[in-house]
């Protein structure tokens, strides 16, 4: 029986590797890595050190697959993803039927943690159910927003109350009912512009756990331009950009 | 300047800590160690494995301090928690200027990640607040709700929908808005039986990460009873149980 091991490999510093990762980097034989083009030359780098680092004693092949990019999603999100993630589960399956020996052991390195909006999980998923033969086993890895919050000093949560986690697209203008913690992943637009500033925190990092890691926090009212030119800025230089926030009605504790 | 690590060793397995926490730990002095007499030998036993296993060429003091128990809440939680929480801020400033020299190095070991449902960020922050002058570094470590996600592979999040982290005590009888998912920790009463079973499946996981893992999914509404019985003997087999679970709407992806 084929295996895939989909190993989370923290977010930013090669430290965030736990030592089931490291343990299933040396059992892995050829890494599936999806070549999104949106992922820089800087994360390629930095994944490669840590193969460089971590695995010892034992060869190991990668192969490559360039990842087409996901047509705008317009009215139809799911749709839109479901087709891209069908047209990526085709190359799982080369991945898997071709590269991969009968016994032999593929791995998928994922930024941060597999079970935080990332598809690698879904797509083998996907696979499986159309027959395609082969074992998953998913080793967690240290999100971004748990670097997020270690790097700002402070829990997710106030206490006893919830935390809603979603994205720049679904982060509501308002608070509503219990949550005064809102974590925003995934946002390419800057949606915190968007919330109701008053009594609003923000508590912003990008490139979090790497040396060029940036933190600001404040009153959203007062350091939401800053962000958004920091931000633009750090882009500009870098050539790309990672980032997410912690907001909280002002207050909690 | 005196230093308190707040370390993050993940839920359960000793191969969930990360590189930087192995590094953390090697540069305790002393360690703090809360008895919170609910703590069961089980996970005592288990975290001098770690520092045992991961502590190499160096000595180390531990200091215990037996946390009071928390007065039942009755109507004022936070009050409650508040106290609670000023009662325990004090152990922390007698170990931090009784037992820590100046310039050395005290350790908090936090089960899961210190960003979830954990005190000590809380209680050091306040002595920091009443003038104890130290420094705090956080440590991320593997949360039992990455750990729950992992075992059942399963994503946190359907796609680009947003996650509710919540305890039993918040958990609402029904999904509302764009939630579909919703992780409960810290539930001593099983509210999953409040919820409106119908068209929900369950995602639930006991002693995550050690020997003696359960994990059960399926219909809320089949399932329900069984996790009920299930938990209540595990609980009374081991003396102690540490569970959490996700509620999703059926037939999301």
């Amino acid at each position: 029986m084929r295996k895939i091991l989909i190993i989370g490999i923290g977010a930013g510093d090669p430290d965030f590797l736990t030592v089931q990762a490291i343990n299933a980097l040396n059992r892995v034989d050829v890494f599936f890595i999806p070549d999104k083009g949106e992922e820089k030359a800087a994360l390629r780098h930095l994944r490669n050190n840590i193969c460089d680092r971590f695995i010892r004693g034992r060869s190991y092949r990668t192969v490559e697959a360039p990842i087409p990019a996901r047509r705008a999603a317009g009215d139809d999100y799911r749709g839109t993803v479901h087709d891209w993630h069908e047209e990526i589960s085709r190359l799982y399956e080369r991945f898997i039927m071709e590269e991969l020996g009968d016994g032999k052991c593929g791995g998928a390195l994922v930024w941060g943690d597999p079970a935080l909006y990332d598809s690698t999980l879904r797509i083998l998923d996907r696979l499986q159910r159309k027959g395609c033969a082969f074992d998953v086993e998913i080793i967690p890895g240290i999100s971004a927003i748990q670097v997020l919050a270690a790097r700002h000093r402070i829990a997710l949560n106030t206490i006893g109350r919830p935390v809603l986690i979603t994205t720049g697209r679904k982060l509501a203008a308002d608070f509503s009912g219990d949550v005064d913690s809102v974590v925003v992943m995934l946002d390419g637009e800057q949606a915190f512009k968007r919330v109701q500033a008053e009594g609003v925190d923000i508590f912003w990092g990008a490139y979090l756990g790497t040396p060029d890691e940036i933190l600001i926090a404040g009153k959203l009212s007062e350091v939401s331009g800053k962000i958004e030119r920091i931000r633009r800025e750090a882009r500009e230089k870098h050539g790309w950009i990672m980032d997410t926030y912690l907001l909280r009605k002002t207050g909690g504790d």
